[in-house]
């Protein structure tokens, strides 16, 4: 086994003992990266001297007994989305392209602060305006889509480059590409992770947050990067609990909300069978399930889909009448179309938002999570423009890819999507635990329980 | 001196002390009313009976020892957009007519629970749309506007019907009519007051609020009527100070910001001069005075109209649709044009929003308060279109009536007019103190050391 191919805990588990070298496991990470990259290409940027420059200085601090904490040595990847000082940070897009900011996003200071090894920038779909990341490949199946658009940090985790890559969620960005490529994806609750030095697609919607290869990594990197930024307008003063406490506190009594309506509908076979079996292994674990109704189901991909083309469309508008021909056609066009979306109708989405956020509220009284598939499918093709489901029904697959995550960004819950094992084709299929606003203690612990009762989390595709 | 004509401190403790009955105030106030209503009409709806029960309860009550407090037994009015239950309520408007709704507004209920004796509906600009209130007279002189669109509840409290009116601002419209009438009229900070049961103008603009004869009114309205309500989703969860603990503490080492820009710009001789002087006074009462910069001058009305237009237009786009012959053509007109406003611009005024906010809290950190004019004139005829300035300059009347106070509905800041004297013709003119976030104690501590000062706070006018 490779170093690269350690689990999270098991690598900083090595690092703080001093069996493992920082520069060894970077080293290793480089190894495997550049090994896949030509075929999946994960990263838009690699900043291999950087990296080893870091992992330098963190073994000679670790060795100095000077040891940050878990995230000390440990090499990850950083969405192109976000600002890293010195690097250029260009959104995956020729409309940046050769920008280098001079300061690092509030996440990834919090990283480096913490001793992360920084191996680069990941692709992002454009501007993190899609599902599909077409730059990159799936490490299960290169000739599938990674999803998007944090598509090169799941593929880098996939394809056992590192074990954590930073990401955002606006209409499911963590959540796709961490279901179609089988990595762990938490959208924590809207407030919780600052977005400063990321740049924004949807201010209102947008949630900064980490993919990673088990339950247990996620926990750890959140509790690094969540906390008040008084600079982000959206940020929530609130304390940060100690995510490892309760990390292996079981379900026994958990109350399960299983979905009636709506995210069991137009959803493949082996997805809905895998997430079903998923929640019966919590329920033999001690969890409780309940039927619940999903409230406002015709008017959640209509909400979102307003208020972020209208929000994106707004950040964009200058840059667009500036540079449209370095825009990618398919972002170009939602930018354009979003420029007819009226105030009126922008403003009876943020109202009806405003109703689904009640409704969960009082949904979340009852249950203390929700279960779901967290895509209607496994990763498709490139070329997919439509899916046709067995009744007839005919769905863009931009719908298909948004419908189910969509929810979660407009209520703001933390909704963590992990793989619950793999279709006919092996494929990882994703399933998401939604939360109650600021308890990703009640998902992480969840999530974790399911995690030691089956070995769909924590793989990587081979190489 | 009539009963009615006493001031709401005196009153109240005369009611207390069981040397007035009120009945006998109610009786007083509804006379007054009476003699009153045919010329200045301040009331939309006069509720005298229910009005007289109310009183004889209050009396009963009183006389038993179950004083509830200062507004027990205290007859006021209600602006006509807030709901009262089985009274009808329709916001001064035709498509409203004979619109009774069961329940009270959140504020409404408040001043019931505290004993308040409600003489009826006051007069709206039509949906609280307005300056003007063209429905109303101004008791200083009838051939004047009162202003609004909280009209018939100044006009009311001028003529000497009541102490206290409820009110509701959005671009000014408890300080507008407050300026020219020569009351006392407190919008508090954005979250302070419930809205719930008040017809929205524009949601995350909409303050409720009172106007009052005086400063102290004010106090002990606000006492009542601030709190939580977790169903008015910008109700912030903040404890409600004593009010009436600091009221008298003086201004001595206040720091008073006087804007070297905007606030001075464009003003009638007679008002820059009263407001001048009101400073002097607070500092000869040992407040200290230093200049500052207001922000963003230029962006100021462009941001509020676009907001509040926008907002206006998405909650009355059925109404309109349905019953468009019933809107007075001014409304009619501002609700048309505002469904033309784009999502793209909405969304950039609202940042633009954000950095104001940001940009008053840094210069609130140097000064305690801000005191400026609350109108650049004082009440104009009912025909005036334009206003055209010394140097040439034509105003829309509209603009010059929203142009100084709508700053602190995008801020949210607590802001109080009060009447800072009278110019040559006889008519009230209104300065206004902008207070930090949540801190309508300084707010209510310098106006009532003016108020102290001067003989200028707390008049009616000649019936």
């Amino acid at each position: 086994m490779q170093p690269c191919e350690l689990s999270f805990s098991e690598a900083s588990a090595a690092l703080k003992a001093g069996k493992l070298s920082p520069v060894e496991l970077t080293d290793s990470c480089l190894a495997r990266l550049e090994a896949v990259q030509p075929t999946l290409a994960p990263f838009a940027h690699v900043t291999a001297d950087a990296a080893r420059r870091a992992a330098k200085a963190a073994e000679k601090e670790i060795a100095a007994g000077r040891w940050r904490g878990p995230l000390h040595g440990i090499p990850l990847g950083i969405k192109d989305i976000y600002d890293t000082g010195g690097v250029p940070s260009t959104s995956s897009s020729q409309v940046r392209a050769g920008r280098v900011p001079e300061r690092d996003a509030v996440v990834v200071a919090r990283l480096r602060q913490a001793g992360a090894v920084l191996l680069g920038q990941t692709h992002t779909h454009e501007f993190a305006y899609g599902g599909v990341t077409p730059t990159t490949h799936n490490p299960w199946n290169p000739a599938r889509i990674v999803g998007g658009s944090s598509g090169g940090s799941a593929a880098a985790i996939a394809a056992g480059v590192c074990t954590i890559a930073t990401g955002t969620d606006t209409a499911g960005s963590i959540r796709i590409p961490s279901a179609f490529c089988g990595t762990v994806g938490l959208k924590s609750t809207y407030g919780r992770v600052s977005r400063r030095g990321v740049t924004p697609l949807a201010w209102s919607l947008d949630h900064a947050g980490a993919l990673t290869r088990n339950v247990g990594d996620s926990a750890a990197v959140l509790q690094v990067i969540a906390g008040y930024d008084a600079e982000d307008p959206a940020s929530v003063d609130l304390p940060v609990p100690d995510y490892g406490a309760t990390l292996d506190a079981g379900v026994k009594g958990l109350r399960i909300g299983v979905p009636e309506n709506y995210y069991f509908d137009h959803v493949a076979e082996d997805v809905a069978a895998a997430v079903r079996k998923a929640i019966d292994v919590l329920r033999d674990a001690g969890a409780l399930t309940r039927a619940v109704a999903i409230p406002y189901p015709d008017q959640i991909l209509g909400t979102e889909w307003a208020i972020m083309m209208a929000e994106a469309s707004a950040y964009h508008q200058e840059s667009l009448r500036a540079s449209a021909p370095l825009y990618q056609p398919d972002v170009r066009a939602l930018l354009r179309v979003g420029e007819f979306i009226l105030a009126t109708d922008y403003i009876k989405a943020l109202r009806v938002r405003q109703r689904m956020r009640k409704a969960w509220e009082a949904l979340l009284a009852d249950v203390d999570v929700v279960i779901a598939p967290t895509m209607p499918i496994t990763a498709p093709a490139p070329d997919t423009q439509t899916i046709t489901w067995p009744d007839g029904t005919e769905e863009l697959i931009v719908m298909t890819l948004t419908r189910f995550t969509c929810q979660a960004d407009l209520t703001g819950l933390p909704t963590m999507s992990l793989p619950a094992g793999f279709d006919r084709d092996g494929l990882p299929i994703g399933m998401q635990i939604i939360g109650r606003a600021f308890d990703e203690q009640t998902v992480l612990r969840a999530g974790r329980s399911f995690e030691k009762a089956t070995d769909s989390v924590g793989r990587i595709a081979a190489p």
